[in-house]
């Protein structure tokens, strides 16, 4: 299945952070905490061009995003795909990104120059509880 | 780093689910949630052999356990490592495991038979927060 089915949906759109993987130079998987937004089926977040993150899927497309429910740990959902990147003229995205969260591109606490969108296509969703 | 710091200990010695990555065939993160227990700088679990992070390390062991807070989403810790496979004789292990999230081999409402310890023994620590 390549799509976010509507049982899990739920746990996706609230603001809410979950673990975003790639594979880093060394071949190990590399996994940090994301903001995202959930757009259809497609998760998309903003990253800035320092982080190794951003290398790493320049170098490998590969990557996966994983939540598990606060409420219910059994609950989890993993969406595997391939990440795009591209750039975010006028910030427009990382605006939308940013009030999902209750920010502003003036009150976020991090650089606003720099960054590009990665959306993550879907090539496996996979579901637990 | 790759000794897990005295200040992010608490997050990973309390029974708690972590998100457990492993690289699969296609090359993709997988990523799961997992019981573990701490011991020193190592992360154990146990793994079912018919389970397809098992034939993942396998064939590669490179993995990693990440965790964010639930009190503080800034606040995370990531274990990259190589995942080695052990017997459990006896189920020595597996029970110490179960112990720790309150219960036992007759409790545990999955297989106990098949399985195997992994060890991840940690190449870089990294914690933010």
């Amino acid at each position: 299945m390549t799509e976010i089915p509507a049982s899990h949906r739920p746990l996706l759109e609230p603001p809410t952070v979950a673990a975003f993987t790639t594979i880093g130079p060394s071949g190990y998987p590399q996994t940090s905490a994301i903001w995202f937004l959930l757009d259809g089926d497609l998760v998309r977040t903003s990253v800035h061009t320092s982080r190794q993150r951003y290398r790493n899927v320049l170098a490998n497309p590969r990557a996966s995003l994983f939540l598990i429910d606060p409420a219910n740990p059994q609950r989890t959902i993993e969406v595997r795909g391939d990440a795009v990147l591209e750039d975010d003229p006028g910030k427009e995205f990382l605006s939308r990104l940013l009030a999902h969260y209750g920010h502003t591109l003036e009150t976020f606490g991090a650089p606003t120059d720099g960054r590009r969108t990665l959306t993550l296509k879907p090539t496996r969703v996979r579901v637990t509880g």
